[in-house]
């Protein structure tokens, strides 16, 4: 590999303590019992180190939504066919998809990234072109991705960072679509922590006992397979991984080495931040967590990034739905951070003690 | 009391099962794999089944908050004096309390209603007067309030709920301001559940531990004072409540009778919500449940509710700030149910199996 180009090695900054330190001092002032508001005052805080100011703001959200396919999908590992992930792009892009939907409540910015479907999929207006190939190759006979498209997944990813931080977004989210997807992930989190399948590997979009055993297996034929390929992330995403799984990688770490602040979704989404983390040293400074995955493996990678998610609502859906229905959260904590009266400006008592 | 005028005892319907039905069935026709979309959901489901409608919305939600002062805070229970009670009603009404704020960002209708506090509020054009007397009397000196106080601030409680209604209002949330008022509630809770006060008193404002261990032991006092008045929830709440508990009490009870959905807060309203639930049959199924508070009782309260929260933030901060921080997720969840293409519209294909 060409050594200048691979952006995804330049440390991350980490946020600034200074503001964070003005806003943990603001919320002590507001006319509230101290930290009554829990992880509200939290995530404004967060928010008001990220951004430098005393009145953080989500107004802008950016959501990419990377799409690609699976050479793994032809070993039974997933409830669905393959065709379903271009039909998806389909109903990605005409607004009837889950994130769609969400992305329009929030009045957030949504791309539609396709990064290389089986099945070509029809050129539509709203979907961005940035096809690498027609899925990768099944990782039972080889890498999955050359190390050439490796780079070029990565740099899929970097590419929407920069482009939401051009638009002036304040906020990133990354989903992702691709049959067979979590058995991808799951094979690259395995590698990345070294566990075995059967702790990180579960029923995905709905595979019953019996799949998710087949899928077990899998998982561990490709991992005994590439044992002695796997000597870094880098290796690891590229024998393992998947397009959209690299391509949130990369965006992850350009995010966090512009300032820009990412919302993590499930059980992929953490894997990729996983590897982000593993690839750009502090990474993981700018990364919030948006809901707990129903998928099994998610609190194993959750608990290796420390991360503790806004929401538990028994989602497992991807396309970074539980993310996106987490920003009215970090909307309505920065709203109340800086909207809310002081005890001097309200004239209220304060504690007896 | 005259029967005539217990509004209170007339049970409440259940929501509508065939509706319910209808929305379950789209919801497995909808572009995910079945179950995906978590508890968002649930909440589209039982939306549709309390509005009797294929698209339930929840534009429109009222928050009524009810604020009243507690004669109990003479025996030194809250880590705040007394006459915060009354600043925090001009800091509602002027905007700068938590609710305040999160009601403008949901453009969610609010209501202050003052039901009587120590030192008299001054009039201002945004606060609803309903007061019922200075605060209440110390329970350790004998009823909270008198038997015709207790109607009255039931009542004031209905006015609200049926406020509501009149409005169109689709979701209502009570919220309740009052130094010392999770002494009252905890007084409650432990008369309706015969439990030990140790066992469901919490620090409230921030109590430290003597601070704490003092409350127990007023609380361990009055309970044995009064046990043998305590003999139904109308006695419990008549001696031991506080105005706004016992609003929020009717006003829950209203709602459900009139098929408004209500999402309760957190420890004050869960147990205003119990109440309630004890009160009028089948009450409690229109209740949602905003957030598990900080406060430790309030997972036992829960518990005998069948209550599952939506949120876990950390948040102990009452004034409905819980409930009007779940609103979003309602809100979404209804969008999903409503805009997202089926199976068939979008041509996706099904499961393998």
């Amino acid at each position: 590999m060409n050594v200048e180009h691979e952006f995804w090695r330049t440390p991350a900054a980490a946020p600034d303590a200074a503001w964070r330190e003005r806003a943990r001092a603001r919320q002590d002032e507001l006319t509230k019992p101290a930290g009554s508001l829990g992880r509200l005052e939290e995530l404004a805080i967060f928010m008001a180190a990220a951004q430098g100011c005393d009145r953080p703001a989500v107004e802008r959200v950016n959501i990419a939504v990377f799409v690609a396919d699976h050479g793994i999908a032809a070993a039974g590992v997933s409830a669905f066919p393959q065709a379903v992930t271009v039909q998806m792009i389909s109903n990605l892009a005409h607004g009837g998809a889950a994130i769609s939907v969400l992305a329009k409540q929030l009045a957030a910015d949504m791309e539609i990234i396709n990064l290389g479907t089986a099945v070509a999929a029809p050129a539509l207006v709203n979907v961005r072109d940035a096809v690498i190939a027609a899925g990768t190759a099944s990782f039972l006979h080889g890498p999955a991705m050359t190390a050439a498209q490796y780079r070029q997944a990565l740099a899929a990813g970097r590419d929407a960072a920069a482009r939401a931080q051009a638009a002036g977004c304040q906020l990133f989210i990354g989903g992702e679509v691709g049959i067979a997807n979590t058995t991808a992930a799951a094979a690259v989190a395995c590698a990345l922590l070294d566990e075995a399948p059967v702790r990180l590997a579960g029923p995905g979009t709905g595979l019953d006992r019996d799949g998710l055993q087949h899928k077990v297996d899998v998982l561990e034929q490709a991992l005994a397979q590439h044992r002695d390929a796997l000597v870094d992330a880098d290796a690891i995403l590229q024998y393992l991984g998947g397009f959209e799984i690299v391509a949130l990688t990369g965006a992850y770490v350009h995010c966090a080495q512009q300032g820009l602040p990412v919302l993590i979704d499930g059980y992929i989404s953490s894997i990729a931040a996983l590897a982000a983390a593993r690839l750009c040293a502090g990474a993981d400074h700018w990364f919030l967590y948006g809901h707990n995955s129903a998928e099994p493996g998610h609190a194993r990678v959750l608990a290796t990034l420390a991360g503790r998610p806004l929401l538990d609502l028994d989602m497992r859906l991807g396309e970074g739905s539980g993310a996106a229905t987490a920003v009215p959260l970090l909307r309505l904590a920065c709203a109340l951070h800086n909207d809310m009266a002081t005890f001097a400006e309200a004239e209220i008592a304060g504690r007896c003690d």
